[in-house]
């Protein structure tokens, strides 16, 4: 049977992520395919993200308005708000079928909300992680919503069954985001980085760590433990490239911090930057010694390449993780101790805890076949 | 600890159920309650609920506007975008500690949402139920996003447990709807039914019965349904009082198919009712021969009272009954047969199973007590 | 040069008056047409109004979903703000040269800032008048917004350029309500009215007159207004056709009173009917002896008919008006003398202050050639 | 008569402007004042606004999100969508008799829809100018929604009246800028510039030179006029302080055009600024040798200074201006030209065209008596 599939992309790093399965089911005469794009891939950091749909061979793209202005909770509920109205829109104009969403954003679940009250079967990327902020919330929410799941690991799987899911619609493929790192291209200039951003001039004959520390929505002291973070790296004084907070509720404390950091710390060896096309940063990520902060990719891409990982705080508890990662609170002497500890190990063996084969491609042969009925049930 | 509560309520009847838990946290000084009302309850049938609020009592009403004509699955999606842009602002400006909500309908989603993202405790009545269309859905979402859980039966309270929820925070404390029955007033002149609606003139001194089809919004035929039930009360030639369907993505179809049987139809012996006070419908109930059709009051408060009930089609699918359900799909001969079989059973014996004692105490007396972290945790 | 208009329907008896107009732009190859359907116009009295559509031959149809139910003006101004939302994701869709609008209602003016916000020329319809209510105000505002301006007489043309508006677009074209009128077919067989809505069976073999009173948005005591019209009528008993208020903030105090009403005199010779379609409201126009209330078709339609009109109170104050149009204020006394003294008249000659010859006609040859800049001056 | 009254402030320059009547609303006892904040007046570049206004002395603050991201022309219209439906419940809470708004944002005409519909006096400020870009439809409708109008000179008061309104609600008080500039402190250190913004390090023991250049949303192609105005002051290699363009439809493609410029040119004497305090901005204005671009500041605050202005393009097009002005195109040689012509000049005998003594207490005075009707009437 035909199929219409609106897939959702809410961000360029996102989109990297999915494009593969993308191509496959733009390229399958079995799908019809509507991208909706909003969000944060709608800003014009790289140009405009509909002339790169174009390029890469999709035609059917709508683009959404549903951020509002705040960067904090309110405007993270309301953003919320406008994207099921924004898409029920999409929706009614295009009808699909199936929906394709993943992860646990705080707008994938007005995405779903938007789907599944208009009846359409909905395949969720990603479910049963757990891990902390708003996003564990939204993460089960969704599940609930939804059809046809895709998990990265058994140990997701079986959280989805005991959430009362259908066994038969409930499937391991493995990561995209390890996936793609596995399609990624090998760039060996990495002077790129130094042409973006503001700060110390990355030497990338000598080694040099990375953070990622994102807001935590669910009422933490997002201010005081970014400036632990900074404060322990400066202290280490290792070569640093430091990524800029994502726009989550609590982005906007965390980037005053960095400001005021900046302006008391003239010469710190730190290298900030906003933003960077997904192939770039998987390069940086091979070549690092150690990435600090909470990010998804310490736990995930970095658990295949194996790069040592300082977890840091409750964004990632529950995750499961591989042998590479190493936890530590907020407190700047645990940071310090956890970054020169995982910087003396150096490289840990790869691990296949979030890697399965042809994950995109697997996806999709499921898609093409699945037909799960519009009313769910609750199996005990 | 003081703690300012925002309840939730969306229609008159959900109010007759909740008020007694709403007067005990209104009396008593360690709550400050605000109520936010919405949706239907802001219709007109009884005068304005406003009024009704402060001659119980209550001092602080907001009054939301989150209800989208058009009485569909769009309608219905785009109201609960509504309802999270809308209970945002309304908490923004009584900044809650807690929100409490019950039940399954599609907004109660959309509030649970404003209260999740905005780092608000939420308690939950009436979760880990199953049931058929897309109450199904919602009514977990809602639980995934929920931090206490007041549940009516044991084998609910299992399944919010499987699904990661915290025992010390999932308490059985029965249904409000079955309190709310035992505190009914009795009213024994029932002729305020031949004041209100259209049809039949109802003799109470004979047997009646009573339907209630509600809408399933997920891709069901309710037309045709509610057309098949409408030719067995009419072949059977019972006298009838019919419920019209409540404003369900859906309802459309089903007021045509009623008002074209009226035309073609133009003496049957039924009464056709658009909306009763709660306690007046609650002692149609105690005297009916039989309730037909797919509302949960054949569930839970026929339960109780022993009244026999012939359960219609998918919309109760999976919820715990009592001896007194009937099940019979949309065939017109079973359900014929169905209404004559229980007919001829009569009164059932009264069944506990969704009875605890001071249900409303009991919820009020956990509220005062309890300090679940905002921050969610899957538990394996 | 090839032009995609956008055209906004809101209700059904709007439909008919453009519907000529939709007609030809639609079979001339020079336009490309997008319907834009909403509000009252979406709900099903009548079957649904895309099978309407699609009988008389437009392809492209939007649904929008705007209405906030309520019923006041809370909901009145909440619709709008969603008829800006909903409107401009349609026309990001259609992307139209040139919108079309007409009229004076509320969300009329919602269309024209997602019309005048995204760059798109929007031509009016019926600016110029004057009258009371909100409408005053919209109408108004809804000019200052637009670009060429199509209007049914020399004095509304002239407000029209005092308000700084460029004459080589502003166009007397005559009413489409009178066109509407001139080829409305004749149905002498009325019992229709009879077949619908409630109360006293008209009687056409002798006099009978309508009253049709709206709802004034801007602050009045509506309830007590149709209340003395309708102990007027009631003590006139004369048979009359009333026709339920339109939707506007204020209708419900006015539907209490007709209910209550109706409760206390059981037989008055009154029939209530909610809606007709608008061939058969015409020639129960061109029938009736008069015409009471606060309709503009008494000022519009009446005056080319030569009907006598009792016009009461604020709401068409300042409109042009021919001889057939007797005003009075609310007092019951004025409203009994009003209708007597014009029944005792009968029939005026024909006015044609609202009438120009091919009005739709007219408008579609000027905007197939209006290149108006999308950049509005005042002209001094 | 004790008066509620709402004020709305959009942004930290324009609560600067009308501070001062706001203080003096705030200490008068006929007034309760409520203070709706929205839009950028929310960013954070200078703390927290809220904290301000607890400083300033006003208690009642509601801040609303309303603000749509994208930058575009789709984005302005969705934000003014939200500013009705925000409003309203802003306005459903606080239930001003009056609400006061000034200018031509478009976001101001939001809040005066939800203001008229609702039944509230609306004054206005600085209506019946003429200028170019979207602003001039919105300042036009806007005084089509309001009863009592503050000008700022005789010529803008005599094409309100022509538009209608009413003369004993019609003022002349002259403009809150110029009023602002009288009372703004004397800052003699400039040093503050070199410390926010990028580029070129200003000596103010020289000559400078501003520039301003806004977005004009109505399909200019803003991109190339900020290049050649780029390329001008580049070619003339004077001191610059060059002002980042407001966040308007159009701002994208002019920031990519500075960031484009700044990667070419690695050198030119010009700053950058993205924002200043208001009575900073004054202070630069006083010793500036000329002002660039199409700001309104040019005409108004610089008209009372005697600042030669080069105003380039359509934005004030037709806005009442003294001799200070000169007007250019956006081709470079005129922009060339324009500057030098204007060096030489030198500064220009003060005029008068935009001030009033006591602008602030002239208008509170009026608002403390003014009892217009809430039904607007066009008055011939």
């Amino acid at each position: 049977m035909h199929k219409k599939v609106s897939a959702l992309v809410t961000s360029r790093a996102q989109y990297g992520r999915i494009k593969l399965l993308l191509e496959i089911l733009n390229n399958d005469p079995a799908f019809d395919l509507q991208i909706i794009t909003a969000g944060s891939a709608m800003l014009h950091n790289y140009g405009n993200i509909l002339d790169e749909f174009t390029r890469d061979g999709f035609e059917r793209v709508d683009q959404l308005y549903i951020s509002v202005e705040g960067g904090d909770n309110i405007a993270m509920a309301k953003t919320t708000g406008m994207a099921i109205t924004e898409c029920t829109t999409a929706f009614q104009q295009f009808d699909p079928d199936l929906i394709l969403i993943n992860g646990d954003r705080f707008e994938v679940l007005g995405a779903a909300i938007a789907a599944a009250y208009t009846n359409r079967i909905i395949a969720h990327m990603e479910g049963g992680d757990v891990s902390g902020t708003i996003d564990e919330s939204v993460r089960h929410a969704v599940t609930k919503l939804s059809h046809i799941h895709f998990v990265s690991n058994e140990i997701s799987r079986q959280r989805i069954l005991k959430m009362g899911e259908d066994p038969s619609h409930t499937h391991v493929v493995g990561s995209v985001d390890i996936e793609f790192l596995n399609h990624a291209p090998d760039i060996t200039d990495l002077s790129f980085v130094n042409e973006v951003g503001v700060g110390h001039e990355i030497d990338f004959s000598s080694p040099f760590t990375m953070v990622m520390q994102h807001p935590v929505t669910t009422g933490e002291d997002n201010e005081t433990h970014i400036g632990s973070i900074l404060n322990a790296v400066e202290e280490l004084d290792i070569q640093t490239i430091w990524f800029w907070p994502n726009i989550d509720a609590g982005t906007g404390a965390m980037s005053q911090a960095i400001r005021r950091f900046r302006e008391r710390n003239h010469d710190p060896r730190i290298r900030f930057i906003v933003n960077l096309l997904s192939q770039q940063f998987i390069n940086l990520l091979r070549r690092t010694s150690c990435l600090v902060g909470n990010s998804s990719a310490g736990i995930k891409e970095c658990s295949y390449l194996g790069i040592p990982v300082v977890n840091i705080g409750s964004r990632q508890q529950g995750r499961l993780r591989a042998d590479n990662v190493l936890d530590t609170d907020y407190d700047i002497e645990s940071i310090k101790q956890g970054i020169e500890s995982q910087l003396n190990h150096g490289v840990y063996p790869l691990s296949s805890i979030y890697y399965r084969e042809n994950t995109s491609q697997t996806m999709a042969d499921i898609l093409r076949r699945a037909t799960p009925s519009v009313q769910k049930r609750f199996l005990d």
